[in-house]
């Protein structure tokens, strides 16, 4: 059986306008009179579904009528043109016939369901408008950030998913384990015997790849991961979740001005690609979701970042910190309020603001000459705020035990880490975009779980 | 600073003959006479390295003669034909700045290492030759298979890692958990008290993002997921990790015939693709690792896979069965001897099998009318055996609930599965594909370990 798809209608209607086409999809509304019906069909390959028309002449016109939305049909018919009417053509079917019916308690009906009902029906939830959208523009912008990647020549690079525990802040990691809860083997003096865990010792999900990347980069120059990272934060936000991706790109032979210039390069990129590849969803967010997205987006695509020093930064805000409920002032992290209020009220635009203090950021990042600050760098956007952050990794062995040494950290754990600055060390730098932020951003979504098929918060894991 | 790569010089140097060019990377060797010197540079960028010649007319001429392998260089010249030699060209270095120094205990020596070894420094080997092939091709295939997919229109799903034990046999799969291993919560009947764990219950890690796609199937007609998978397989062998990732299409309204021309079409694709993108790899492949291996990969593009039903190939590999450790005989399941059996000296191409008792594969694949066999096929290919396994899915909601009865699989842990036989059940199909013994056929390397930039295996959670 060839079936041909409802997005390749809608690519070229006049390659099959008055010849037969033969499409399946789910009935999204229906209705009839005495002689003839209506059936909106959607077969999930377009935003748009189409519209088939039926007679009673079929010998079933009775059966279809009755069906319910959500059945599954099999429509054959002519393509015809119907310049009057408001859809640009339309199916007139010759033969209908049920795939597999639905029923009236079917949980997707023809009215507006709330965000939250839907989340409690996360495997039926992509059969509506809004999710159509958003998950296709998801699968968009994935594709859209390989491409960009490997038009560049970076080298896509798995990073390992289950990591040795030894090097990270445990607190918030996921541990991984195949021994029996029930019953965990002890060593003689009574702590966990890891040496009967499959690994043969403690390990986690991993919280990111970039020490891996970093490796990678030292070889192949150019490379950039793309999957999943873990927290185990116990906090019931909407913009955290448990399981989520990252895409984190590592240049060597390249310092903090050029991790910027990748990372303006990349969200242009991809931005440019989904108002292009998906124009019919876009417009769906700018009307239904986030009024002002397309204006936001066009006006990104068109405008140079701004840049700012985190000290710079920390100055203008001083002046407006009876705005904040955090007030500010130097040394401290910029919560949300003081990031959207710089990129939506000062610069108008995505904005970069670098050279953090030290102590506020990762001992990896690479120490500037005034002995206080780093080469660290978050990009800013309007309506969420941070959605990248980098830096220049600090590439001096010495400088960077030293700093290891400051914090407590044990030189042993990051024996791989450290062969990097003695052997052929080189400046390299990259940043890390929180996938589902950016997919929130391109689309307007307020809330992660709205994003991601099958969201993983606390106390929640379903499907 | 602009460096240009070694990639885009190979790629267009008449561009840049006779010309300025500033390069980055690393010494690969290094000889220097009295008066002038020759270094071998790889960027990373390009599997050929690139030459540099040097005089003792720059004042750091035994600085630069001292240099280990390995280190990291700045090199700025002229970029020159050179007919006569190896090589179709070189840089006439002007100046050369040591970025990053190496020592003469660099652990790549310019020699031959083995597998073994560099087994255990995963975070330098991907400077090496063999590594620097295999994990740019491993980028090219991953790339390779979203392209494929992006443009027949299907819509990437990022299914979750993270799942709710119920429902899986969870004998190999990682428990995930934030409890405190040292002091397990308990209930007051002395269980595991799952309720204080981080999602309230059980949960594990993925094996297979095959149930969840299934839901996105019946939304967008055509999707795929590509993402890690884990078992906790206690076996040592060449060809299981307990980390990899997986590729898993489905597809609505298609059946079994429509998911083998998938397959094929795919493979095809992805072999042509790494053929045209990565040459030279391609060619260091065929004389160092895999004799052999561009025939093999050429005679599959121009041939037709081949089908036989698993009843057909019982009968084939009965009259061979004095070759075989296990005999065979209709019911069992097929070991990997006999699979490459049928593809290497049979069929000598890729074949499906299809159609397998229903005893050997998953409640959820569709019931022939024989009522022994299951719609299923498994693709095998020479050199491998069983490289993708699929089947049309039981889309009957009856017959679904019968079959899992026998099975003793509780409904209610199959609640939203079920609702996609009851709301406009379509007929659909999918298959999977593991994405490692893929990389493994197309480049040759015999060990899973050495397709994966840091395996996780038994005992063994390096980095």
């Amino acid at each position: 059986m060839e079936l041909i798809t409802v997005r390749e209608i809608f690519a070229q209607p006049d390659a099959y306008m008055d010849k037969e086409v033969t499409v399946g999809g789910w009935i999204r509304s229906i209705r009839d009179s005495k002689t003839f019906g209506f059936i909106v069909l959607s077969d999930g390959t377009s935003f748009e579904p189409i519209q088939v028309v039926y007679h009673d002449t079929m010998e079933n016109f009775a059966e279809i009528s009755k069906c319910n939305v959500g059945t599954a049909l099999i429509v054959k018919g002519t393509l015809v043109a119907t310049p009057q009417a408001k859809q640009p053509f339309e199916i007139q079917a010759v033969t209908v016939t049920v795939e597999g019916a639905s029923t009236p308690d079917y949980p997707l009906q023809k009215k507006r369901h709330s965000m939250e009902y839907l989340r409690t029906i996360s495997h039926l939830r992509p059969r509506t408008n809004t999710f159509q959208a958003v998950f296709r523009v998801r699968s968009l912008i994935a594709f859209a950030i390989h491409q960009f990647f490997q038009e560049k020549g970076f080298v896509y690079v798995h990073t390992p998913l289950i990591t040795g525990s030894d090097c990270e802040g445990a607190g918030e990691m996921f541990q991984v384990t195949t021994m029996d809860l029930n019953n965990i083997p002890k060593t003689e003096d009574g702590k966990v015997d890891y040496s009967q865990d499959f690994f043969g010792k403690p390990t986690n999900l991993t919280v990111s790849g970039q020490l891996n990347g970093e490796t990678y980069a030292m070889a192949f120059r150019n490379i950039y991961t793309f999957g999943p990272t873990f927290r185990a934060e116990n906090s019931n936000t909407t913009r955290h979740a448990a399981e989520f991706w990252m895409i984190e790109p590592e240049m060597a032979f390249a310092d903090l001005n050029d991790d910027m210039k990748l990372a303006e390069e990349m969200l242009k990129y991809v931005i440019r690609y989904v108002l292009e590849k998906a124009p019919k969803e876009m417009e769906f967010f700018n009307s239904f979701i986030d009024k002002g997205l397309l204006d936001r987006l066009n006006h990104v695509l068109n405008s140079e970042f701004g840049h700012v020093t985190y000290t710079e930064a920390i100055e203008i805000l001083e002046k407006h910190n009876d705005k904040f409920d955090y007030k500010v002032s130097w040394g401290c992290d910029l919560q949300t309020e003081h990031e959207r209020y710089l990129t939506e009220e000062i610069f108008k635009r995505p904005v970069f603001v670098t050279d953090y203090p030290k102590e506020i950021k990762a001992f990896y990042m690479k120490q500037n000459e005034d002995g206080k600050t780093v080469a660290a760098m978050d990009c800013l956007v309007p309506g969420i705020g941070e959605i990248i952050g980098g830096s220049q990794r600090e590439d001096d062995y010495t400088k960077l035990t030293e700093r290891m040494k400051e914090l407590g950290l044990n030189e042993e754990d990051y024996g791989f880490y450290l062969d990097l600055r003695k052997y052929g060390s080189a400046r390299h730098a990259g940043f890390g975009l929180g996938f589902e932020r950016c997919v929130m951003y391109l689309t307007g979504m307020g809330n992660i779980r709205d994003v991601i098929p099958f969201p993983r918060t606390v106390n929640n894991c379903d499907i």
